[in-house]
């Protein structure tokens, strides 16, 4: 690792144990600030993306469209109540030419998440990699784009929530 | 992260490591020994919590009841062979202000337990969060208090051991 | 951890992150590079090991072993498609005693390797320990030895591939 990538690794490391907690225990409405301002969100199949199929479960190409949304799962997810459970790998840091002056790291890392349904067993719900870029700003590290590429193509219908 | 908490970081990961391999592969007779002699240790659901409900699956306030739970489930546990393994995430670190000149820090992760009983598929037994004190004393991190907060309320029967 | 530890850790990181994201997502002709000229990869189950025994499910003491079975897998594995996905913890890193001046590690490391089949729930696959042997020559970390000690002795018939 080089110099600047050095220093980055610490802020990486916490933007990722900060998304973690928002969505595993945390308040949902916070989650748009781990992004940048021109900050996409996408959920994509791993087939679909191993075939070059331009299709998406999830695509969110402003923060805008993060925010709408996360109300739109306030709205929607009160029926239902579960416990989603992160578990992310090691974070694979590489860094990448900086825009307009933001240092910027492609990241990439396995993850699983786990959920847990009133009366049933914990189970497994996803399992992926994600594919992102993170520009640091301000000494603070966030996503200028996140890609989630799941495994299995058999999507839960719940699956609105981000993984 | 300041000076301090660089320092202890690795001790802490340490300690995090041998709480792991004394659970899933190690003498549990040695388990206390990760602990201070005030050490406390509870098993909590996240529903009860998250309510604010004082119910505890398993509470230790000491090290020694602590030692006394070791000693039961060695009594316990012969009869029915498993293995289990844990996968912890990253650990959040953060000072808290020091005890009796002790270093003091607020640790959180996720942690997901496997179970590995004979014949059986390996399948997950346990999920939830870590929110622990870690003391740094003569350079060594242990567990002032380790809560394990667990995300599914349906807890096995046979779950009087360590998560 | 004394300085030598110190460089070797983010090297050894990056093995792993090669090994992971070879078997996950990559091209399986490249995994025995990971490999020193005289690498050894084992694949043994946790009871036979803490009985002494010797059997192997996997056992590839060489390079070339290791090569012919990369050129097994690939002729056998193509008629069934499926996901593997690692999730690996935290690196338990100690110096043992160089060879022919190559400074060397063991490392120890919990895995969980979850499966996705098509048309199926994504599940457990295995999970286990890591007993490795890394040794750094030219300033990249290879492994000596791989020793994976998996949990669940139901293996399924379709484990010839490495966990």
């Amino acid at each position: 690792m080089v110099g600047a990538e050095l220093d980055a690794k610490p802020l990486i490391e916490d933007l990722y144990l900060a998304y973690t907690e928002i969505l595993d225990d945390g308040d949902l409405r916070s989650w748009p600030d781990l992004f940048t301002d021109d900050g996409e969100y996408h959920i994509v199949a791993k087939e679909n993306r191993d075939r070059g199929l331009p299709l998406a479960l999830m695509r969110c190409e402003s923060k805008g469209m993060i925010e709408d949304r996360v109300n739109a799962i306030l709205q929607l997810s009160m029926y239902q109540p579960r416990v989603l459970r992160h578990l992310i790998s090691a974070l694979h840091v590489r860094p990448t030419p900086p825009d307009r002056g933001a240092p910027r790291f492609d990241v990439t890392a396995n993850y699983a998440v786990f959920q847990t349904l009133a009366d049933e067993e914990t189970t497994v719900l996803s399992t992926g990699r994600y594919l992102d870029v993170v520009a640091i700003e301000h000494d603070t590290a966030r996503f200028r784009k996140k890609v989630c590429v799941y495994d299995n193509p058999l999507v839960p219908n719940s699956l609105v929530y981000p993984l």
